[in-house]
């Protein structure tokens, strides 16, 4: 069998994250070759013309949720389909969240995520694991999990009361853990308690639909947590990650720290820099349903707007989707109680055509601000830079033609998604990817896949990455400002209790 | 015998929050009769000169520790010496903390405080209850606390682990208990497990003396928390007192809060306005134990005129000191490790003094915002308002004659305090208490205290007072934005997870 | 004839903008007599009831244009109807505007005002004189405007670039003079060469409707003069007053510079805080023409929320109107070109109402802010309080019974200007002047006027009022840091240009 | 004569700014042929060991100059010494300024600066040219400058009234040009009119000494302007540099704003990240002058870090020097008068070593951040990436062999200036250019200049550079909002101002 893993892309503009120009760009037994101008195919090479595109590294979305178990369903898609979909629209590299149970073993839970994915991922993927419980067990299978199996960042949950959420003492311990292990720790953000009061005080007033959701947590509590993460892991001098950046409020926060110095990431997602909350106030239950994650869209409508400003500026870092889909009959589990609605909404597949959208026709991004917030960040941030995330010599062959002017009107009818339903439906945009070249092969081009499942590698991240760049100076000049005062020691008279 | 409780108060300039004037003031049987000019005195009134003085309301510190029981030892400062101190000061009326152990009846607690202070003060006094654990009992006795004892201020504290913390859960209820009573909920905001971390960080670092409490706890610790306390009072909608207001963090954390319509009041303390915690860097363990209290006085030195714009500008309200005397002998207690010197510094003489010296002689604030600081805005938020904090007809005569070009260099040596030590000790201060009338009694003039033990009343404040006007209209205004979509039934099919 | 000029108002709850009560006021002779519980009305007088009615110091509008010539033609609300609408809607007391032309004595200007003025207002009056030219004589005229005909407030205009523009260098001088003369400088904040280039350019576009108008003048322009203001003002550290704050850019300025702890006040208005400026995108041309003023009402239909939000924190300070109305046939000069429409919008007669609606039932402001930022605020800072502003034994019998649940529907129809249109048209409000007391006299009642033309007095304003209070010892505290190091002379060498 | 201009760089950690990693780089004819590891030397080729050195694009300087015709004097360092002193502190590119006086033709001042720096210059270089007046021949000049000479930025003044100083209409007209041309527009930021005034009151209070240069001119004033800067270029919507930001108040603008989306650059300098302006209170005159530059280094001491936490954010960017020395005797020409001591301080040398150690050495940036903001933002923002600012095949043979660990004490006695004192006099920093290349030469080694005078070119930039990304779509999505509104033509009754 052949297939084509060497390709020539000529006449394209090749647009990084920090520079554009015309090149052509060869690419080799899955790896770049060789990036110029009037290169020329050696025999046997496809040849694959760019004229009016941009020549773009394949866009690397870091926060999905593929066939995740969740309330006794699954999410439908799959690693198969997810990787399809992402590829349809530019993406080809996925970072997935291992989720184990409370109690359960982190390497078990991996394994099981490894065996899901493997054999159907399209396209390479990386994994996050997220901590749901504390104790020595977790704290050494962090350990293997970084020395041994490629993951270099942990999420933790402040929400989800009862079920995944930690509290502020072991977050802290975790986040110390994380930084002894040069991990990055992540966090949802939002006061899990002040979630439960809030569904329980929506419910109460007779709100069972889903605008209960954001009415039972408003973008104050995601702020609140957000502040308190980055307070903690700033006390333990670790860089943080905020998954879902889904309010103006957590954004200010993010930068507000930011201008301290503090080490905090920050990741909006397609849904939120796409929509807003206000869906789930339409009148159509299965609509409105639709839209519910947490933390939730925001009705603010400027939220949008502000987030991708905040991209602009580097405030905000890299964009995800928390791709985690459910069909109408799943989410209906919860059509009597908003809270028993399965969270999770679409983006894998539309992610980069929305952030072009939102992002560079409005001129608050670059072509180069493109590249970065949808594929180089994220790269850099999860340390699998520059073989991903960049277009030059030795880098991985994951390519997109982008067609900045090529437009398309976003429906189920025609994703490549399983769900049943788009949250971006009837939303018209312009700048689509034309072609993505995955490991040096066509898997989308002519509207059509060509992907191979199980074709992807799982992609091993090493510790002590971009994040961490500087860090140890950083403790040895705060530990320079924690001196201890020689002094004589006190001799005066002590007060003795005993004597009272 | 003749007390003069009867006196006319000639030729001063009366200075309220809103306005100042020349007036004389008549006070008949401990109540203001008349304010005007040319005013006669009556038979027997004693009549005093104020000429070239401001006459303002008494002051009002709202945050004293008397005799506190705090770590096996007291509080030197009695309710007697206290007292003495602050009406040499100018200050007439004060708000102390009764604070019940975890498990004590509120009741029991109360009962307590009362038995100390009323036979030894020598102006009127109020008390807050501190709410230390939580239950159906706490939530009975609040009730009776509000409703048949005067009181309408509960303080809860985010610090001080395993002893005096509440969690997030607990301050949710407490606030919610605290809205259906009407009265004020105070925090005392620091991140009681980083506190906690902290401590034992710095002191596995070897360092054991008082600079190790600051670095122990930064002021992001107090932001932190602050933010934290306001969003959880935010989402009950109850208003919220920020207790000594330390960092400049924390009064940016409500200054923004504020800036968003939350119902939040913070409190600096004279120890914050006046001196910075470089202090407990001092070479001399016996002077920087002095300065150790919590949340810290902050090394960084502009503080002080930061916290004195917020004042300006109405973020910050009224000025406290947190007055919790101890002395060398009792601070020694940690000679050896700082986490074991007990909290606390003095204040309530000199508050006032160190308000106009660092706020008014800088032209940060007006007399009239001096008053505004000083006493208004705590009778107001207390709700003891006109009776105390205003020169009016029918208010208490309680007053002050203030002599604004008056000076004096503070002193342990001279101060009227039981403690051995002023974290003041060497200021200049232009700006003093000349005459101090309690209830219409001269109580100190010409440097002599003329105060009687016990003569102070406590005074009863009821609840729903200044800080809850319009919390009404607010949880209307808010729950109509809280509307359920009228929506007909989902009928489509329900996924059934038992066929899975 | 017999006038009531003594009413006892029973019954009512006194609400001034530091305290609620139940009280009766008696008003004598046109002055409050007496404010207590069960007054007895001596013979002759008039009792009124004021059941469930809050008894508030008479509305302050301190900006009103009545009858101003400008662009040929003059404002349609004179001195009569625009004080009858005023005291129809609760408010006693109005300021305008002397406006010379360029080169115009504003002796003879000040002159001018009053001769309209004194035979036709229904209530008390006063008069800001706007500085629209420098030089000796303006520096003169000030002087005598202050000491002998009640000044004491100036303003300049930093936009109408070529008409009553001044430049940054007369605005410094005209500061200067303000401070030595004890008036407060006010300023309308838009910068005059932008908006210029602005129309310029938008009408060459070919937007010549009233949409253009906001266009041309974006709230940047407006953020960036006040900044401006704002720092020459403190370079001279003398208070300014920032007229008709329309956007929250400008707000946000004006609060970020009381931070720093200048001395700046600001002034939204009835227009800012009720309506949104996309109304000038209506499709009807006289509807939109009817909302241009200057600078703009934004389209950012959240401004108003957040300028509210500022009055309750006390960043901005009183509310105004900038009544200046002109009918259609007026407004239609500029049909063809929106820099032609005559600026200005109705206000004065429903100032209270809406500030009531947004305000108080939105939960922003409780009904003692209401009175301080309709009435007590502007009455301290132009200098009438307690005069004006309070209800108190010795102040003006300008009062008003406030029906908190009273409701209207603001229309063109009913209201009491003369101009055809209302921009507040179709409004519902809920909170109405009951009847409305002029100097003890009914002058509104059971939706009746009964004014009696020319009957209000012209009030002085003293210089040094509340907004220059401790600006001397301001003063001093800055000369001390500007303090000159003593040196010993240079010696060395110094370069010979001559001898280059 | 032989010259090595090929060089192969052996065993370093290759530092761009995206990314660190061992490599080594082989220079050939002056131009980077090759990166990778186990290079191999191709015969002749000079090699160097890097062992434990950091390999980094050699430094750029966008802010010198050297030689400046100033107030009858000249400045010191010319374009050899000053180019000599750059390369010993591993800079390898310098743009410098052309200034023509008022009225002088801007190619004419162009071609006496080519005249100047051509036949001197160690090292390339390029030049940016001030618009110090404005006319048709200016707007004509600019385009042959942008077309034919290569220059694509332009700086103005606001600052230097009745000298460079242009006002708002000229800067606007300015800006609209250079946005024509594709042209940066680069702003001296402080309001000249305050400046003036300021100058006229600090010598009329007898201060006449160095101290008298910032309390003349203080910070607020350069944050007004850097506003007003930023407002008129955002209203053109062309991007803007603000030169020299000195102050906390100028940086927090500038962060403002980039908020907002607006365009804007920002250049701290060595001066400002490395000293504050306190030492212009020193008791010895010459010491004092020495630190008198504009706008000035501010005395807050607090500055350094917080301009170093902006380049940290990406809120400011590259990083410059104002170099422009001036000797004692030059200085003196201001003894007895502070506005007559030549403006300017040194800062060639020493800035890449100042901003490790206060910038790396801190924690607050990490070695990629060291590249990006002592060169790659430089080369981006001024359009010679990644000829120059990166290393990377094909890009220009300017390196630097950083060797982390290496200290020095700077000092007036070994500096490369041919100034008489040093501002940075006796800081000990950690972190210096071992070996600088330049065009594949070693031109600093060993503590030894090895460099050849005449041997730099001037480098032209072409226009539409970096800064300019995306603009053209900005103009497209910001006219999208500028529609008119399609009316019915109003045909009501139009006032006829004739008929009064």
């Amino acid at each position: 069998m052949v297939n084509y893993v060497s390709i020539l892309i000529k006449n394209g503009t090749v647009t990084n994250d920090d520079h554009q120009c015309k090149s052509d760009v060869l690419i080799i037994d899955g790896k770049i070759k060789d990036v110029g101008l009037n290169l020329v195919a050696p025999a046997g090479v496809q040849v694959v013309d760019a004229t009016d595109k941009l020549v773009i590294p394949g866009g690397i979305d870091p926060h999905t949720h593929f066939q995740l178990p969740f309330m006794g369903t699954v999410a439908v898609d799959d690693f198969n389909i997810g990787t399809q979909a992402a590829v349809s629209g530019g993406t080809t590299f996925v970072i997935d969240f291992v989720i184990p149970t409370k109690g359960q073993s982190l390497l078990e839970a991996y394994d099981q995520w490894r065996s899901w994915a493997d054999p159907k991922v399209n396209h390479d993927y990386g994994l996050h694991v997220a901590i749901t419980w504390w104790g020595e067990q977790v704290s050494r299978e962090m350990e293997i999990l970084v020395k041994e199996r490629g993951v270099s960042s942990f999420k933790v949950f402040m929400a989800y009361k009862n079920a995944f959420m930690v509290n502020d003492e072991e977050m802290y311990h975790i986040f110390k853990r994380c930084k002894e292990l040069g991990a990055l720790a992540q966090v949802h953000a939002e006061n899990g308690d002040l979630v439960l009061e809030g569904q329980k005080k929506i419910l109460a007033m007779g709100i069972t639909g889903p605008e209960g959701h954001e009415l039972s947590r408003p973008e104050e509590l995601e702020a609140e947590a957000t502040n308190r993460a980055i307070t903690i892991a700033n006390s333990v001098n670790t860089p943080v990650y905020i998954v879902h950046v889904m309010s103006k409020g957590a954004a200010e926060v993010i930068r507000h720290h930011r201008g301290k110095g503090h080490r905090v990431f920050g990741e909006p997602i397609a849904a939120g820099l796409g929509v807003d909350g206000q869906q789930c106030w339409n009148h159509d239950w299965r609509h409105a349903a639709a839209y519910v994650m947490g933390p939730p869209i925001r009705p603010d409508p400027t939220t949008k707007e502000y987030l991708m400003d905040m991209l602009a500026t580097g405030d905000l870092h890299c964009v995800g989707t928390d791709n985690c889909t459910f069909c109408a009959d799943q989410k209906a589990m919860g059509k009597d109680d908003f809270t028993r609605i399965p969270n999770g909404v679409n983006g894998v597949e539309d992610r980069m055509s929305i952030v072009w959208e939102k992002g560079v026709n409005t001129g608050k991004l670059t072509a180069c601000d493109f590249v970065r917030v949808t594929s180089t960040a994220a790269a850099k941030i999860f340390n699998v830079y520059p073989q991903k995330g960049r277009i030059a010599i030795g880098c991985d062959g994951d390519v997109v033609l982008w067609d900045p002017k090529a437009t398309k009107t976003i429906s189920a009818a025609t994703h490549h998604h399983a769900v049943d339903f788009n949250i971006f439906e009837g939303m018209k945009v312009t700048g689509l990817a034309d072609t993505t070249i995955v490991a040096g092969k066509i898997v989308w081009s002519n509207n059509k896949l060509q992907t191979v499942q199980g074709s992807g590698k799982y992609i091993e991240s090493t510790a002590f990455g971009h994040p961490f760049l500087g860090i140890e100076t950083r403790d040895i000049a705060r530990n320079e400002l924690l001196f201890k005062v020689e002094r004589e020691p006190y001799t005066g008279p002590v007060i003795d209790l005993s004597k009272k």
